[in-house]
């Protein structure tokens, strides 16, 4: 049976990633080291939405941004590594939610991020992960995911 | 001599470790890379205690949950590695503490997580590490931590 | 053709690394794994500044606090490995930024560290990062970077 390269996969999902950023100062947007891994850089998502989970923009908002901050993770990768058919799994996303203080739920939005890798990779999707409430972020970003990948 | 095992010295220490807990969310509890490393998801202390360093909580009160937490570190990687006698080192911690933004304290917080890894694994136990406060986290938890482990 | 040594380099910047800080509790400074990757204990700067930026501190002030803590983090390493010239790559920084909730200029906090990893190191230096503002650090510190290290 033929098992659907990346490329495939976001065709069906009908996914257009977008260009990769450049990144927001003097640093790369990914480093891979000997072992494999590759480290991309925090990313917010597109078209710089400014605001606070929790006061500016409701859970599903912040669902929809971080999940378009994936797109972005992804974009980059791909602009790195060639192609998405590189990557052998997600191993972990680390969210930056900017949060008010009473703001409670950071997973939720954080799963916009981990149900786009679950979507594009399958099986090789599902990774470790963290989350929390920033007091604020650059440009007033709603949120960044920081992310670490293995390659093939 | 006899070298104990993590088991027999988990015991001595009287520790019973909680079963796993599930992920928060749709992903994975820990992720193994092929170098070795294990990535374990951002835990919380047992008992969905809620509230902030700094306000609702004492110093004390925040070393006792993520000494908790540390517990709750040991059960997903006991249930996903099957015995902890696997692990050879515990790399990095890294101290996500729910707090005021006056709190000063993060370092003396995340010692109740550290000491547990120290009387656990002794020397093997020594880790990098890092924390700082987070204006909020989900379900309000007080403490989450977010590890690295080595296998043998 | 002669390829500087790091401590040539560091001699030709005319910068002396202050003596490494100790652990600020029951840690260690950095741990090595068998890939070759050295974890960092997050460190701040030399001096115990107090404050926030936002508030206390100027942006200008907050990226020379950052490029204080680059040095601390490199008298870490030298002590650890012996030598700078041991390190292949910098590979990731991750700064948290002790900020006020409408702070927007974290990336620039943090160009104070990247920038001199980009002096001391050469290409080697260029690495990925992220960067978040914290509602409160440990002694109220300014700034904190954690750092992960590739070695030859």
């Amino acid at each position: 049976m033929h098992q659907p390269t990346i490329s495939e996969r976001l065709a069906e999902l009908s996914i257009v990633l977008p260009e990769a950023s450049k990144p927001a100062a003097r640093y790369a947007n990914a480093v891979e080291v000997s072992g494999g891994l590759v480290y991309v850089s925090g990313k917010g998502p597109s078209g710089s939405p400014k605001g606070k989970l929790g006061s500016t923009y409701s859970t599903a908002e912040g669902y929809a941004f971080a999940r378009l901050t994936g797109l972005e993770i992804l974009a980059v990768l791909q602009a790195e590594l060639g192609s998405l058919d590189r990557v052998k799994r997600v191993v972990k996303l680390q969210g930056f939610v900017n949060a008010t203080a009473d703001f409670e739920e950071h997973h939720l939005v954080l799963n916009g991020c981990s149900e786009l890798m679950l979507d594009v990779f399958g099986d090789q999707g599902i990774h470790a992960r963290s989350v929390f409430g920033a007091v604020s972020l650059r440009d007033n970003l709603p949120v960044i995911v920081d992310s670490i990948f293995e390659l093939n």
